[in-house]
């Protein structure tokens, strides 16, 4: 088994160094090889994902990510920024099914945003589409408009597609998914106003033909953003297009008030996958020793799970992580009165003897 | 000044009425006619939008709307549903800016999902540009992908576009409404990933440059999903494009808890103007007299205050609708326990009385 680490950015650096020692304390046999990536890269070798780094990423069965980002590179052209990095992986790699799940845990319930009672217990799965629409159509730039309101002005633009053997995959994946937990599956368009998703909404239909024991529904993406906020436990698994799935996922992880919990899988076909935190790389507390480390710790069992086939292991990470949080440890981020402040050092201490 | 007044669907009648007795009671001078609109003008007509409801519309000051929708147009083609009728007439009537404002009533913090801190004495103006982005870009469709993933393919398709004119003149429009509040607007947009929304920003920005006196931020729109949830208080204006500003605005309505009370406004370049609630047509409540109409009585005040040039009346019909909360009186979707429970047609009495 073979893992390329890609701490990246900002916090990337301290937070993936506790995941690798949780991974160690397991007794299992893999390799690992670091690789720069985002401004990291960037500063390094002048691109945010070189050419090693790619190669190293795709020759592995996994790839442990931190984050990318920063603002000072917030002037660079486009191709140049850390985000291109992780679009890039994806692209690459074909890592289409993109895992985000939104759960509340017991003891953080107060951290939500949610009176309690709405957030408790939340368990969603979302799983947003991650190689396809707006964000890799083509054409796209600018040019002079020739019809619409001002014909002759310059204009920007974007192509959203979505292919049928692309939304016929992802279908499947959320379908397989629904099987395993409850059954239940909501795909999100937006078919009153787009052809592309008129045409995902009928083959997420037609796919679902194949999965009688799996309840399917379809909701608008605006009420979907509404549903999420009124009654989030409703929802078990939401499938969803890229553009709408960058945007609901965020939503979701944030209704949980614990973000710094979340971890995410990207997966292609082959089950090879990306695993990284839901938050970002924090450029502000970098360096300080105080990130929590949980979301990439818990995205370390996802890996196991789904790209190293080590199910039993995944589970002694989750079970770990769920006892630190009993014991009342808790990093900055989700710390309340009562329960004891540790840094990521710590936390990933206390995770690995939990192990 | 004369007022096309189209009521619509489901529940739209029914408040639409209140609204219309509301304005009587102003002792104002105006004309208003009457038409169908969506599912009932299809039913009539065979079409949602008829030649004869877009001409009273465009001939009018402005257009008191109310709501269309119902599941049983589901299955008719896209063209024909009740939704194009709105489409047509913000396409039809150049009805760029679009208003939407979440505001959180004293009276009804406990409504909300949120925890009361977070959401009492939320006042936020949502300004979604409605005539352009992927709602409208062409081309659109269906055809066999030549590139991407499955070359040879069907796929579906659409286009995301936005000329200079249309980003300047939503921008200017934001800015303006930002100097009669606390004069601060964000920019939601997704530059990092789409060439559409990096002109966006950079437009916004170069307008901004004209306000020196408002202050300008510019946030990705799976941030801004995020901050609304966790801090909405912190934005004041949020200007975005057509499809960001669907979905935002809507999970924006929904966190005050009391969308029943939240009206809109739409706007051309001459003020010209459709005026709505943000809520839907309801088809399951329809009848029954139990319709919250203070969105649609809102939406009327807004229609005195940006097309009729009547900001006292404007401002009576608000005062009257805070009178009436302060009463106690409440309709089933905005009632709780001490308070008293009323009807719609209950509810226009109170406002009228209260004028
Ligand atoms: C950094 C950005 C390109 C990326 C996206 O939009 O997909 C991020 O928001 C995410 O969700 O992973
Ligand atoms: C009905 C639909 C086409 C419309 C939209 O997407 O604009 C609605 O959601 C709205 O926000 O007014």
């Amino acid at each position: 088994m073979k893992i390329a680490v890609l701490p990246g950015d900002g916090i990337g650096t301290e937070i993936v160094a506790e995941a690798l020692r949780v991974l160690q304390a397991l007794d299992l046999t893999f390799e690992t090889e670091t690789a720069l990536v985002g401004g990291a890269a960037y500063e390094a070798h002048g691109h945010p994902l070189p050419e090693s780094t790619l190669k190293l990423a795709k020759d592995a069965d996994a790839v442990l990510f931190g984050a990318v980002g920063d603002w000072k590179y917030d002037k660079l052209e486009r191709s140049l920024r850390p985000e291109q990095a992780i679009l890039g992986l994806r692209k690459n790699l074909g890592l289409f099914a993109n895992f985000r799940p939104a759960i509340c845990y017991e003891q953080l319930v107060d951290a939500s945003s949610l009176k309690p009672e709405l957030i408790a217990g939340l368990d969603i799965l979302i799983i947003r589409e991650l190689t396809g629409d707006i964000y890799f159509g083509q054409p796209r730039g600018r040019r002079t408009a020739v019809d619409g309101h001002f014909p002759g002005a310059d204009e920007a633009f974007d192509t959203m597609r979505y292919s049928r053997p692309e939304v016929e995959r992802i279908a499947h994946v959320a379908f397989q998914a629904a099987r395993k937990r409850s059954k239940r599956v909501t795909s999100v368009d937006k078919a009153n106003v787009l052809e592309t998703f008129q045409f995902w909404k009928d083959i997420v239909t037609e796919v679902g033909k194949e999965y009688p024991d799996v309840e399917l529904d379809h909701m608008y993406v605006d009420n979907a953003a509404m549903q999420l906020v009124k009654a989030p436990k409703k929802f078990d698994v939401v499938v969803t297009g890229n553009m709408f799935g960058d945007i609901l996922s965020d939503e979701a992880a944030m209704l949980t008030g614990s973000i710094g919990m979340l971890p995410s899988a990207s997966l292609n076909s082959s089950n090879q996958g990306l695993y990284e935190p839901s938050h970002g790389s924090a450029p502000d507390i970098a360096g300080k020793g105080v990130a929590n480390p949980l979301a990439t710790i818990l995205s370390a069992a996802m890996m196991l799970r789904f790209s190293l086939n080590q199910p039993e292991a995944a589970d002694r990470i989750e079970s770990a992580v769920k006892h630190v949080l009993a014991q009342g440890l808790r990093t900055a981020d989700i710390w309340s009165a009562g329960t004891t402040k540790v840094g990521t050092r710590e936390m990933g201490d206390a995770v690995v003897a939990a192990i």
